[in-house]
C-alpha cells in the first residue's frame, strides 16, 4: 500500500507531472507512519516464524479467546503464558489441539515442524520450589525450537549434587539459572562454566526473601562474570534471551 | 545534504536515469537517519528559539567549554545547569557576557530579545532552604521566556504566611511548589486555587526524609487533585513543564 | 447567609445602632470560618460547573448511597472512581441515569449540557493491560468537558506502532502517558511533542516492578523535559491536570 | 505473698530462729522475682483503675475468650481492639453487657463509674476513609477517661474546613491527628495550635502511599515543631499517650 | 494598620459615605491577608515569649547573621541549632553574649529571666554516641524554659544501669529518651513508667542500621503504649514537643 | 555402590587387567558424582541419624506425599514444617502415627529412641503472637534431641516478668529469642546471660513493622553482643543452629 | 557495702531495734539500684577475664584517651575496635604496650597470661576485599582466648579453591563466613560442615549490592541450615558470638 | 602432581605392595582438593588465554602492585579495572608498557597478539554521562578480543538520533545499552533488533534515581524480550557476558 503511493508518486515525478521540487516537499511531509512501517519491518520480517507470544496475567478470558481467534487466522505458532487454571480450562474446551502445561501455566498451539537446535539450553533449578518458573523457561524454550536439558534441585547446599551434574552443565551452550532465597546457585553455576548464564530469581521464600529482592540482589552482585539477569520469576524472559543466544 | 541526495535521486527519476522500481528500492533502503531526521524535524522546528540547555552536573569543564563553544555558533540562548562554582568561574573569564546565578547554580547567555509572557508562573517555596531549586527554576522560567513571580517561605506551619500571599497565588496561570520534608505545600495550594501545579520536592532535611523521599511520596500522594510533581530537587524540569503550559 | 450576617452589621453601623468600634470588634471575632468562606468562595465559585467527585475506594454502600442522595440535591455532574461491582449495581437500581464504565470502574452522572473543548487531551498507553488506567483518566477527561484521543498499545518495544501515530500525539494539546514496567513511554512521548506530558506509572506487572514503583522512579528520572507525574494508577488525577492545563 | 514470705524470714531473724548471715545469703538469693515484683509494682499501681486492653489481631476466638474470662474475675474495665467482625459476635453472645463499636473494631466493658476529664482530647481526621482509626483512637480515649472532641474531614485541600474549626483545635489540651496519603493535616494543624499534636498516620490511599509509608514520612518530617508520632493505623496507641498527657 | 482600614470602611459606612452594598463587598475584597493575620495572630500571641530558633544546617554564615541581627531587635531569646563549627565562630565574634554548645551544635542568646519549671523533663541516653542529639534536646528543653535531668548510658544490653536509675525515670513528668541501632530503650523505659515518652531514634550505628532506620522502626512498633517517635536525630523536636508537655 | 565400581576397578588393576594409564583415565574421568559423594558423605555421615525434613510451604499434598513414602523407606526421623491445616489431615489419614502439632504447623514421625540432651534451650518470647513461630523452634529443637525450655510472655515493656525468669534464662545452654514488633527482647536477653543468643524476628505486628522488617533490622543492630539472627518467622532455622551449638 | 546496709537492717531486726513491719517497708523501698546491681552482679561475674571493649567509631580521641586510663586502673584486657588511624597513632603515643593492627583497626592491651582453646574457630572469606571485615573478627577471637584459622578467598565462582580447605573447614568447631556481593559463601560452606556458621555480610561492592543489603538478604535466607547471621561488616560480632560458642 | 600421586598409588595396587581395601580407603581419604582440582582445571583451562583481571576499587596500590607482579611472571594479558588516578600513575611509572584509559578507570597490559572477532559487539550509551560505564565496557570488550562499535548519546527523548543508526544496531552480534535515570533505551534497543541485548543501568542522575535504582528496574521489567541486566554501573561484567555470547 505504502508502497503503492511511493509508486504514484515516483511515475508522477518521472512522467513530469510532479515536479522535483514539489515531490521532495511530498516525500518529507509523507507521514513517517508509512515510511517507518517500510523501514520497521525488517525488524518484524526477523520475527517472521516465530511464536506469538500472549501474556494473560491482566487479561480476561474474553480478551485472550479473541487474540486467539485472530492468531489463528495466520499460521504462527502461539504461546499464552501465566494462563490461570479457570483459563485454560476455557481455551482447552474452545481448542482441543492446544498442549497444556499447567506446572508452567502455558498453553501451546504448535502448527509447525520445527527442527530443535543442536545445542542444548540447560536449565537449573535450586529446589523444588523453583520448578514453576523452570518449567515456563522450558516451554518457552522449546516452542522458540530449543533443545533443552533439565538440572534440578542442585541447591548450593548439597554442592555435592551440583557437582554431579557437572557434565551436563558444561556441555550445554547457554545456561538458565533459577533460584530463589538467597539466589546463589547463579555465581557457583557460573563458575563451573565459561558459558552465558541467564539468571532468573524466584520469589520462592519468606521474610527477608521480600517476594524475590534477595536473590535478585544476589544475583545482581554475583562474584562471578558473566551472569544476565532477568525479572523474578521472569521464567518466559530467560528463554527468550537464552534462544537468541543458542540460535546466534 | 539529505535533500540533495533526493533531489538528485527524483531527478534521475525524472530523467529516466533510474527506474521506478529502483527509486522505490532506493528510497527504502535510504539510511533512515536522513528521512527521519528530515521528519523529526518539525518537533526540532518547534523547538527553534528556545534555549539550548546543558546539563553540566556530570560534565567536565573541559566537555562544558567545548558544547559553549559550538553552542555560540548558533545564535540560540544558553542556559546551563547545575554548573559548580569552579566550572562557572572558568566559563566566566571565557565568556564575559555569561550571566551567573550562583544560587540557582545556572549560567546564561542571552542573546535574542525575548518578550516575556503577559502571564505569569508562580514559584512557591516553604522554607528558606528550598531557595537553591526555586531559583533554578525561576532562572529557568524566565530564560524560556516567562514572568514569573516569587512566593517564599510559606511553609504550611505557618498558615497565615501562606494565606497573606493569597492573590498572588490565585492570579498565576500555572504554579510551582517547591518544598522538602513533608511536602505538605503542594496539596495546601492546590487546594486554594484551580490552576495546574508543578511540585517539585526538594532534598531538605534529614533522617526521615531520606534525601527527599519524604515530600516526593507526600506530594505524589496528595489529596488535591491538578498537580504533577517531578523528580527531586529538579527546578529546572518544573519550569520546563510549566512554560509549556503557560505558554500553550 | 455570612453576607445575610455581614448586611445586618452594616446596616447597624449605617443606622447608628452598632459604634464603629463594636463593629470593628464583632468584625474581628466573627468566627473566621464565616469570613474565611465568605473569601475561600470564590475559590469554590471557580469550581462552579464542575463535577462533584466521589472517591469510593473505602467507602460503603451505604455512605456512597447518602453522598449521592446528597450531591443530588445540587445540579452539577457527579462523577464517582473506583467504584467496586457491586456498589456499581446497587447504585445502577437506585439511579437508573447512571452511566457505568465498568473496566474503568467509574459511574456517572451527567446533568448539564457540555460543550467539549476544541483542543484535545490524547490518552496514550503501552499496553493492553493499561486500559483500566487509562479508561478512568478518559472518562474523567470527558465529564471535565474535555475532547479526548486514545492511542493504544504503542509501547516502546514496538517504535512502529508508535511512530504510526505521530500525527495524533503531535495534534494534542496535552499528553496522559498511561504505562506500566519501565515506563518508557513517557520518556519517548515527550520527546516528540513539545506539549506538556501528564505520565502515570501503573502497578501493572510483577516481580522488580514492585507495584509500579519501577514505572514511577522510571518516569520521575525521565530523560525527557516537561513530564509530570502523579500516583500510581491514578487515572483520574492525571486527568483532573491535564484537563486544567486543556482548558487554560 | 512475696510480702507473707519476707515477713516470716524477718521474724526468723528477730527470734533468732536464722542468723543473720543466713538471711543475708536468702534474701540474696529469694528469686528476683518477688523483690522485683515488689518494686516494680509501684508501677503497677499506677495503672490500677485503668482498663485493662486485649490486642486481638493475631489471636483466635478462644484465646480471646479465655482473657476475657480471666479479666472479668478482676474489676477493671476491658477494651479489646483489632476485634475481627466474627470475634465481636461471639463474645457479645458471652456477654450482653459488652458494647462493640463495628467502625472502632473494639469492643468495651465498662464496670467502673468514670468522671470524664474536664480538659478534651481533640481527634483530627483529613478525610472520611479515616474514620476507623480515629473511632479506635476516641473509643479508647473515652475509655481510658477522656472528654473527647471529633473534628472530621478537615483535609488540607480545602482549607477553609479546616479554619473553620479553629476554635475546637484551639480549646483542646492535646490533638490527635489522623491523616493518610501525605499527613499534611499534622503539619498544619501543629501549627494551629501551641498544644502536643500526636500525629497517626493512615494507611488509606494506593501506589505511592506504600500502605501508610508516604504520611508516616510525612509526620516524621514535619516543618511544625510537637509533632510526636505513633504507627501507621495505630489509633489505639496515640489515644494512649493523649490520655497521658491529657491526664498529666 | 488592619484595623485603620477596618475602621475607616465602617465609619464611612456610618457617614453614608459607603452604601452597604459597597461594603459588604469590600469587605469580601479585602485581602484575607489582613483579616487573617488579625485572627490567626491569636495564635502568635501564644508564642509571644518564647525563644525564635534558627535551623542552620543548610544556611550560610550571611543569611545567619542576617537572621540574628533582625531578631536581636526584638526582644525574645535566640535559639540556633545545627550549627555547624566555623558558623558558631563566627557568630560568636560578633555576638560575644552567644552560649555555644558544641555537643549540641546550638547557639544561645538568653536575653529574659526565665524561671524553670518545677517538674523535669528526663532525657535518656542508650550510650555515649547518643550524647549530641540529647545535648541538643537538653539545651533546647533549658531555653524553653524547662528543668531536665540527664539519665545517660543506660542502653538494654546492661539493664542494671537502667534500672539504678528507676527513681529518676520515674519522678520526670515527661521522658525523651534517645537511642540508636534497635532503639530498644524506648519500649523498656516506657514500659517502666506512667508518663508520656518522647522517643527520638539516632542515626549511630552502621550496616542493617541504616542512618537509623533501625530505630526509628523499632520505636514506631514499640511494644509499650504511650511513646510519641520523632524524626531521627531530631532533640530539638523531641524538646520542642516535651516542652508543650512539661508546661501544660 | 560407588564403592563397589571403585573396588572393582582397584582389583582389575591389580590383577592387570586394567593398566595403570588406564585406570589413571578411568578414574579422571570416572563422573565427579561418584567421587563427590564418596568424599562428600563424610559430611551427610554426620547427619545419619538425625531427622530428615520436609519444607511443605510450596509443595502440593501429593508431593508431600511422595517424599513421605520416599523417607519411611529408610528409617530416620521426619520432621515437616509448614504444612497447611489441609495437608496434615491428608497425612494424618495416611500415617496414624504422625504427631500433629498445629500451632507450630508441623508433622513428625519418630521412629527412633532418643535421649535428650542434659543441657537446654530455652525458647524465650516477647508475646502471645509470637507462640506459633516459638512452637516450631520447640517441636524442631525437641526432635533434633535437645531438652527445651520455655520462657513465654515476657516482651521488654514489662521487664519484672522477664527478671522472674533470670534464673531460666541463666541455666539454658543456648537461648532462642522470638518477638516481632521492635525485636528489643534479644537485646535485652543477650545481656543478662553470657550465652549464645539465636534471635527470630516475626512478623507480628503492622504498619511500620513493615512484615518483620523493624524486628529483623532491630536484631541485627543489637546494641549487646553475641546475638545471630535468622529469618523473619524462621523458627525452624534457629532451632537448627541452637541444636548444633546445644550438641557440641 | 550493699550487703552492709542489708547487715545492718538485718541486726536492728534481730536487735529489735526495727520492726519487722517496719523492715519490710525498708527492704522495698530499698533503691532497686542497690539490689539490682547485686543480683544482677552475678552477671557481670560470669564476664570477669574478658577484655574490655571500646567501640571507637563515633568517639573523639580525648574520649577514648579517657576510657583507656580508666580501664587500665583495672587489669582487664583491653580491645579497642573501628579505631580510625589518627586515633590508633595519638594511643600508640600514649601507650607503648598497644598493638595495633591497622587492616583490622584495632587495638589490643594484653596483660593476662591466656590459654588458647584446643578447638579452632574458622574465619573463611570470600575475597581480598573482604579482609578488613575478618581481620577484625579474628583479632577479637583471638583477644578472646580462641585459636582461629584463616581461609581466605575461596569464593563460590571458583568453587575448587573453597573444596581444597575442606579439612580446614570440617575441623573447626565453629566458622565464621565472611562475604559481600551475593553473601553465596555462606550457604556453600554451611552445607559443606555439621558446625554452627556466623555469617557477617559486608559491604564490600556496589551497585545492587546498596552497602551491603545484597550480601545480608542473602545470609538471612540462605538456603542451608544452622546459619545466624550478624549486622553488615560486624566481625567484631561474629567473633563474639563465636567465641561464646566454642567455648562452651 | 596429583596425577602422579594418583599412579603411584595404582602401581602399589598393581605390584601387591597395596592392598585393594586399602587403596580404596587411601583413594577415598585422598584430599578432595587434588581430585577436585583435575576436575575442575578442565574449567581453568577454558579459560586459558583469558587476561587476567583485577577488581582494584577495594586495594590499595601495594596489594595491586603485588598482584601486577605476580600475573607478569605467567604470559597471559592483564585487565585492571576501577583503578583510582593515582593507582593508575603508580603502576605507569612500574610498567611504561601499560595502557590507561582514564574514562574506563582501566589499565591494561596486552602481551598478545589477538585476531579480534569479525562480529561485533554494539555499545549504546543514551547520554554523555554514561561514556565512563560504557568506556569500561569497551575496553573489556576488545581486551577479551571482541570487535566493538559504539553508538552514543541516544537517548530516547531524542529518537531520531536513535532511529539514524538503525543499521549499526542491526548490525551487532550482542549489544550492550547502558543508561541512566529511566534506563528506557535498553527496552527500546531490544524492540529494535532480534539480536540479544545486556543492558547496564548506571547510576547517573539524581534524587529519585536513588543512585541507579531507576535504571536497574526500568531494565528488569523491560516490556521488550531478551534483554539480560547486570549491575549498576558494571560495565565490566555486562562485557564478560557479550564476549561470552559473542565468542560462542
Amino acid at each position: 500500500m505504502n508502497e503503492a503511493i511511493l509508486r504514484t508518486l515516483l511515475e508522477q515525478v518521472r512522467s513530469g507531472e510532479l515536479a522535483v521540487d514539489g515531490a521532495v516537499d511530498r516525500l518529507r511531509l509523507m507521514p513517517l507512519r508509512d515510511l517507518g512501517e517500510a523501514v520497521l519491518d525488517t525488524h518484524r520480517e526477523l520475527r517472521r516464524g516465530q511464536p506469538e507470544v500472549i501474556y494473560c496475567a491482566e487479561k480476561t478470558v474474553a480478551q485472550v479467546r479473541m487474540i486467539f481467534a485472530a492468531l489463528l487466522e495466520g499460521d504462527s505458532d502461539i504461546l499464552a503464558t501465566r494462563v490461570p487454571p479457570a483459563m485454560a480450562e476455557a481455551l482447552m474446551a474452545d481448542y482441543p489441539q492446544i498442549r497444556h502445561n499447567p506446572l508452567a501455566r502455558t498453553l501451546v498451539i504448535q502448527r509447525r515442524e520445527r527442527t530443535l537446535t543442536e545445542t542444548t539450553i540447560a536449565i537449573v533449578t535450586a529446589g523444588a520450589s523453583d520448578q514453576s518458573v523452570a518449567e515456563e523457561a522450558a516451554e518457552t524454550a522449546r516452542v522458540f525450537g530449543n533443545r533443552t536439558e533439565r538440572i534440578n534441585d542442585v541447591g548450593v547446599a548439597g554442592l555435592h549434587r551440583l557437582l554431579a551434574r557437572l557434565d551436563a552443565i558444561r556441555s550445554a551452550r547457554v545456561l538458565i539459572v533459577v533460584a530463589g532465597m538467597e539466589g546463589a546457585l547463579a555465581s557457583v553455576v557460573a563458575g563451573l562454566t565459561a558459558r552465558p548464564v541467564i539468571a532468573v530469581p524466584t520469589s520462592v521464600g519468606y521474610g527477608a526473601n521480600f517476594h524475590g529482592l534477595s536473590a535478585l540482589l544476589g544475583m545482581l552482585t554475583s562474584c562471578a562474570g558473566g551472569v544476565g539477569v532477568v525479572n523474578i520469576d521472569n521464567g518466559f524472559g530467560a528463554a527468550c534471551l537464552a534462544s537468541m543466544i543458542n540460535q546466534l
